[in-house]
């Protein structure tokens, strides 16, 4: 029998603003027909298609809105959409993650402040461009501290996607504290995409190959997959179960699984049964 | 002859802060009798001497204050002081230097919004016990990065006494990034200071020796001879030209002066004349 070690992060799957998501989700299907969401409730595709079969639409744009019940997705939704939505005869029904919101009053009030505002943050995803619509012009996003930077100012505020690495957040905070004269950074970073990011970078440190379970498009899951590479550990970033296959493993081997915010128990207890099948169940070709 | 080669830096001498206050003192003299500043008025004991024959006196405690007109030296008072000096009845002229009056105001502002302030500092420093004065008990003054620290909260501030190093400061500021969730830094180290910190160690790669001319009171002068010898340059912190002796210099030596804040223009003119006596004119025991 081959010796097996599986360690699955305690921290793994929905987090607060996504279960939160989910169940708002659930309660509009009971009370109201033809309930839709502008664009996916959460960046885990198999929890969107759960959901359709539900009963949740999905669309793309304001423009294919009519009469339906709209849901505002965990990442929030930009300022110009949300009064298009107020304008439009529909029921509004808000789930952005309390703390993505907190995260744009912050922006909101240090803008109002003067300060020249920089978000660490991926350019196109939908919290940053929400962000960015309730501040102003001078504000900047910026994806890596090692990315060169010209500020407009000396008076700079610095916060964060929700879902990005305190490590990289604080370096970008070292360096813009070198260029300015008043720097004012809230770590808007929620605090369980910290503790899993600590616990993927523990785990991956003790065990030889990591499954990252989670949305190719779910950002919090990307950063764990970058995470756990920073620790020289070999890494697969997997939506499903179907994504593993017996080639992955060598006999002996210690495995760690870690799930983003988004993904599902159901499909974190496939994974772990299939590794368990292929792993601990003597089904390696070795 | 042997090769002789002496730099001085440009930011040598009297900033702009000291200036004013001995001008302020010297017009004092010409208007009034009886003049004394609390402390001494600038950290230059041989300015001090030199201002003291012109007939400004020095008291080291409020209780010694009688009728005299008091000068509130470059480095402020505290509050207390400043309250007890009021209700005697004596003329004050205040010749705090307005930065370090900036840096109390900022200090101020932030206590009032409940950060829990941290002032890179020197405990003992006539500045940082003015600073200290005028906010909450929970404010702590750290002196270097390595020190251990302790915060009461997650909501910091930082600001610095005027004449501590950049550099020295971003590190502290970078160590409170990893330990807070807000952090508002404001960098209250004066301009003068920092282009005088950056020319003492430019001109301390390229040189074998290097004199820092100041009180040995003087922080700024102090940090100034610091900065030296972390280039690994031979550093003498001295007061006078009389402190210079042959057996410091080599033949074929090139020499850098600096000056602190504080420093009088005649004491960097009698150094460099004291060092070209016996590095250029062939007067080195070699």
């Amino acid at each position: 029998m081959t010796k097996c070690s599986i360690e699955i992060a305690e921290h793994s799957g929905f987090c607060f603003g996504v279960e939160r998501a989910i169940q708002m989700a659930l309660q509009a299907l009971k009370e109201y027909e033809n309930v839709v969401t502008l664009g996916p409730i959460i960046h885990n595709p198999q929890m969107v298609q759960y959901l359709q079969k539900k009963g949740l639409g999905c669309v793309n744009s304001i423009e294919e809105i009519t009469d339906q019940v709209v849901i505002i997705r965990s990442h929030g939704i930009t300022n110009e959409n949300y009064k298009k939505l107020q304008e439009k005869n529909v029921i509004i029904i808000d789930a952005t993650c309390p703390i993505v919101k907190k995260a744009q009053n912050f922006a909101k009030k240090l803008t109002a402040k003067d300060y020249q505002l920089v978000i660490l943050g991926e350019k196109a995803h939908p919290e940053v461009e929400a962000l960015l619509s309730y501040v102003d012009d001078k504000s900047i996003v910026v994806d890596n501290p090692n990315e060169k930077l010209e500020l407009d100012d000396m008076k700079i505020a610095l916060i964060a996607q929700t879902t990005q690495s305190e490590e990289t957040f604080e370096l970008l905070g070292f360096k813009l504290l070198k260029m300015c004269r008043e720097l004012h950074v809230v770590k808007t970073i929620c605090n369980a995409t910290k503790l899993r990011q600590e616990e993927t970078r523990m785990i991956a440190k003790k065990v030889d190959i990591m499954f990252i379970v989670g949305g190719k498009n779910s950002a919090n899951t990307t950063r764990l997959a970058e995470i756990a590479r920073q620790e020289r550990c070999e890494s697969f970033h997997i939506e499903t179960a179907d994504e593993i296959h017996n080639k992955m493993f060598r006999s002996n081997q210690k495995v760690g699984i870690c799930a983003g915010a988004s993904t599902p128990a159901w499909i974190i207890n496939n994974v772990k049964n299939k590794i368990n099948k292929y792993l601990c169940e003597d089904n390696l070709n070795v």
